[in-house]
């Protein structure tokens, strides 16, 4: 029987956790662990993103400090603002919601960014740390996809992975958390020859293209633990649709378990986002990492 | 008919190239590019390393800086050099030997480096560049093993590689090296399930493990093109020989093209420091990369 991996309960789960780490940090600091939330014009899928964080932060018991910057917003005016965050106490994570509009220069925004606040985890010293085994801030996206995981394997030493996809904010940091949990890890991307062979030899998948349906479900390892990152929105019979990289319905059949989309990796990575901002917080008052 | 990659002669090639590059430095800056190395007690192939860098430097046109240092030196006193040759406007590139003596972080002493005098691509900035896809520094060993695969492949685009390893010093720059050339990049390692069948479906195999033989000639892709990083030293018919990661005489017969022990991969590690060297001394000074 396959089971359906539910990002959304698991996400709950964490959130309680989260909540309950939030007095002991009061007690210690005389304050709420903050997340800054910077936003760039009025983009509506960016607003309702950013107004979720907000929502969430106050919801654990943090502070949420939200930053909405007209579209016409200079460079130097954001890497000012970037310095202030930085420089405010009050402020464990800063997160730049992404994409911003053309005329600024997204990499040296959040490379301003102090790498101890990177709670996005998006800082090429974030991902250097990742790659050099070290403690830091890991991505959100791949972080609430080893949390699920591991919720169903355990362990993933030893396992054969997959990951589909090779973006600086999924894919590559994905590999990296594979790697360092024991598993063998392939890379594969748009120029990959027989994907198909090379997903049908994995233990665990995990997609990350934005492709819908691009993983056919006759693909699958039997037993094959798959994750699925993509969300696309397409018509099915008239209706729009949220599908997945991997075509659920004939995966969930070969599949031992899978997240579905949507409700699997979408409700933990605003969750890991608030995982972040603790762990932040946390960590730049020098106490040690709450239990989650 | 296999071909037996020359890794010294590629070198030498590379060598004279670097050597072509420092007469336009001079010019744009009155002085050559300055290489500083670090040795910390009395090792001997540690003292055979350093000695054979500053040789190498001298003899392509640079300037050697050599700060041998007790083996009491203290994490202080380093530390207080490293921000010395940070701050020495001659020096374009740093390096450390390693190891160094137990009482010594290794890690530290890297990280506190200016990035871009980071010619051993260590720092974990380094690292963070080379998975975020921007210019950095590469670790030298994989940069080596990259331009030896690319002389004999011309574009590796669309290839299946396995790497053999997952060390930050080699086995996982190297990958991220390759997936940045298009390659279908595994990582593979001590906990890796049926290597041999993971080997076997590969046209690029880079071996870093460090473990005589261990990658057999019979699990070798035909026309596969194979470079061996390792090196062990074995008693073979009662003498003492230098041997690779990987089966040489069995491997040869398969592969399409191969890096013997010694002369394949260990001559490059040396001229890509220069390269590195280079690389840093005309970037620091804002003059456009040396056609290399």
């Amino acid at each position: 029987m396959t089971k359906i991996i539910d990002g959304k309960a698991f996400a709950e789960g964490l959130g309680a956790k989260i909540s309950q780490s939030i007095p002991h940090f009061a007690e210690q600091t005389g304050r709420r662990p903050g997340l800054a939330v910077v936003l760039v014009g009025t983009d509506p899928a960016s607003e309702i993103y950013v107004r979720s964080k907000g929502r969430m932060a106050r919801k654990l018991g943090m502070e949420s400090f939200e930053h909405i910057l007209d579209e016409g917003v200079s460079q130097e005016e954001l890497l000012a603002l970037v310095a202030r965050l930085n420089a405010d106490d009050s402020v464990d994570g800063i997160l730049i919601q992404l994409p911003l509009p053309g005329h600024l220069d997204s990499l040296e925004l959040v490379s301003a960014i102090h790498p101890a606040k990177d709670v996005d985890g998006l800082h090429p010293v974030s991902a250097g740390l990742l790659a050099s085994g070290l403690p830091g801030l890991v991505s959100c996206t791949p972080l609430g996809c080893l949390m699920l995981l591991e919720s169903v394997l355990g362990s993933l030493s030893g396992l054969d992975a997959i990951v589909v996809g090779r973006s600086i904010l999924v894919g590559k940091p994905m590999a990296q958390l594979l790697l360092a949990r024991n598993c063998t890890v392939t890379i594969a991307h748009s120029r990959t020859a027989n994907l198909a062979a090379k997903v049908a030899q994995a233990d665990i998948v995990v997609a990350a293209v934005g492709q819908a349906d691009m993983i056919k479900g006759d693909w699958i390892k039997p037993g094959a633990t798959v994750i699925d990152v993509g969300t696309s929105r397409v018509i099915r019979d008239g209706q729009q649709k949220l599908v997945g990289d991997v075509e659920f319905a004939s995966a969930a059949k070969t599949a031992g378990a899978i997240t579905p989309v949507p409700g699997g990796v979408g409700p933990m990575t605003i969750m890991t986002l608030m995982h972040n901002t603790l762990l932040a917080a946390y960590r730049r008052n020098r106490l040690a990492d709450p239990a989650l």
